[in-house]
């Protein structure tokens, strides 16, 4: 049963219908970081911050922040948010909920006349989304301080990716500025994008980690033969070997998955896969398989990739193909900050909502925060666990409930001062 | 210990290699059919008929035919061939050694002052290979009155087929003249295009059947996710099942082919295979497999068939995931006239070559003629069963030793005039 609530889901309604209704008419719901319609959807944004009580400003990388000073300054600002661009066809929800639980968050202490000894600070992270030019969390990477000064020169449609931020309002020449030392806790609100909580009838997921993401490339060699005249047992069939694989990773990811109350939270995904010459009479020579894998903990990782070795030198059943493997990417997983974890749950328990501590398979702005500050996130449930898509949905109840435990623990972080919840 | 021969390597040897000369420089070796290039091998030909003592002509469907009249006419006419047309990269000796067995045929009855009571004809198929207009066996087609007719307006490089026929020396308007109904036999040598004779140290496959070739197209059907966020056990993964039945389809195959002795040959091979979105987050939500299935009896395929349809009921252990097949075409298998394989045995006997029977995974000119008359086919053992490519190679002398079987073969059916061998 949770308590009556301070913030207002109809509000909380009302702006996500408003920004969603800022999108291509073509593509609903599409707003994509670096168009005119993105500076739309800034622009509202911008206005309910000043109509909440929070002062905006453009940082040099292009974050929209609105800042609520706090009574005693220098004990570093408390930072909730997420993103309001979305990918191509994409949502109404992802990143837009924990923009605009921040909002609801500054418009409930200015209505409850709540005064803070820390600021607060409401942030839309620019251009969290794999953009027009290629890249995600753009924003969050320069408050990070890593964002690859290469990048700036990155071009797409008629502009370099220093003048996508300078259009936006950011100032690419002063980007180290961006880089935060002064945040005391860095909180995002997001919908699940799996369909864990919906399934689990639970309101509130409390993220443990951002799982480590490493891609493996699997190249199959085996020899292009006439499929009608080269016997079955005289073959060396790299569709066939690659198949093998596929369902060998499937099986090891299972097993893994299975076993995540030990091991943490586990997939593998074979997303990728092509073969040469892919010509009906002809028996495949090559596959390329791209194998995608997410892991709460490093340990499972690197079991994980020692049994794809493994897997390759036991030639998988086809001892006639050879198979490589190659790290295309590997990046570590990011833990939540422990203290903040306790306080989220401590909040949610105030609040009356049901939790679960759970991984997040999906990367985050919250990763890069957590570089240069403690760092946690909730999810919201959301519908069938769809995102990246037309359909995907997420109840305003529900998303009210992540803010007012977010609310929550803002005020307990408020209460405890600069002495806990430091990582 | 072979006897000596009649027909002479080094004279197979010189036009093969002749042949081989009339290349796309940048391509070897390069002959298509419709190209001014192929005309300068036909000009070859039509020479090399000449000087064998043959009379050449083209038929209506630009069959080059080169005939010596038989002292008793009417009898029907013993047709040896193959064609000369190649495909892209192609090689030297597909279809090209069985012309040039057929010119050194006759070149080894003219030397020897043989009289025939047959016509002999050696015959250069027109566009044995898939050409420009997509389509394959244009000449052996219409010599057995099966040609499409739409087929003439297929269109490509700037003219219908029928055009292209005509720019051969044929006659699109009168084809169904080209429809034979006066053959006594018709015999093929090509190069196997296969590893088994080369294998088992075989000089000659005596070729049973033409296989069956079925084509099945399968699309499974799951759901995209994203790949981070959706649990192992929630997915509805195409590409696993995709995989999963590639697997199964081989073990099938495998099991059919081993028993080739009591079910005849079989072969499947899953030679096409895409998946969407083909994205390296995504779980893949469809798959599309192209099998390419061949028998030498059609209740193998039958039983292969209603294997798949099992295969795919029973959900190859994806539930989550539904797959579909559609039979794409559907060849029936094309025996070989039993009486002319034991005369081709015989004549291999008494030429002393080693020879076992075989299927031919692989379509020939053959299969056309055995609709209108009894037919039959030699195979020539070729390097690593390479074919449709530069590196395809036979030796002279094994092609030497089809040749010869041939000719003894062509003694014996002129011998026993033409109250044998009928199908």
């Amino acid at each position: 049963m949770t308590r009556n609530l301070s913030v207002r889901a109809e509000r909380i309604g009302a702006d996500i219908e408003a920004l969603a209704a800022i999108t291509d008419p073509e593509r609903p719901w599409t707003r994509r970081a670096f168009t005119p319609r993105f500076l739309e959807g800034r622009a509202y944004i911008e206005a309910a911050m000043r109509a909440a009580g929070l002062e905006p400003r453009l940082d040099a990388a292009g974050n929209l922040i609105g800042r609520r000073p706090g009574r005693r300054p220098g004990g570093g600002a408390i930072v909730v948010g997420s993103h309001s661009d979305t990918v191509p066809d994409g949502g109404r929800f992802d990143g837009i909920a924990g923009v605009v639980a921040g909002l609801e968050i500054a418009r409930a202490l200015a209505e409850r006349d709540v005064a803070l000894d820390h600021d607060l600070e409401v942030i839309d992270c620019l251009a969290e989304e794999v953009s027009i030019f290629g890249v995600s969390c753009v924003g969050s990477r320069a408050s990070a301080g890593t964002l690859p000064a290469d990048w700036l020169q990155r071009a797409a449609a008629g502009k370099t990716l220093a003048e996508g931020i300078a259009e936006v309002g950011g100032d690419p020449r002063r980007l180290a500025e961006a880089k935060r030392d002064d945040i005391r806790a860095f909180l995002e609100l997001h919908i699940e994008q799996g369909p864990v909580l919906e399934a689990e009838r639970i309101d509130l997921g409390i993220v443990t980690a951002i799982c480590g993401i490493t891609r493996v490339e699997i190249e199959v060699e085996g020899r292009a033969n006439h499929a009608g005249t080269t016997p079955m047992d005289r073959r060396a069939d790299a569709l066939l070997s690659a198949a093998r694989l596929v369902d060998a990773i499937n099986h090891s990811a299972r097993g893994r998955a299975a076993e995540a109350a030990r091991r943490g939270y586990f997939a593998a995904t074979v997303g990728e896969f092509r073969i040469e010459p892919n010509a009906a009479n002809v028996v495949p020579s090559r596959a390329r398989l791209l194998v995608d894998a997410r892991a709460e903990r490093r340990s499972e990782m690197e079991d994980f990739l020692a049994e794809l070795e493994r897997l390759l030198a036991g030639q998988n059943g086809c001892a006639e193909t050879r198979a490589t493997l190659r790290v295309v990417s590997d990046n570590p997983p990011t833990p939540s900050d422990p203290a903040l974890l306790d306080e989220i749950e401590a909040a949610a328990d105030i609040v009356g909502v049901s939790h679960r501590r759970m991984a997040s398979g999906a990367g985050h702005d919250m990763a890069w925060f957590a570089r240069v500050a403690p760092a946690a996130m909730v999810f919201a449930p959301c519908r069938g666990g769809r995102s990246h898509a037309p359909e995907e949905w997420a109840e305003t109840d529900a998303i009210a409930l992540g803010a007012e435990t977010l609310l929550e623990t803002v005020l307990r972080l408020d209460r405890r001062g600069s002495d806990a919840a430091t990582s």
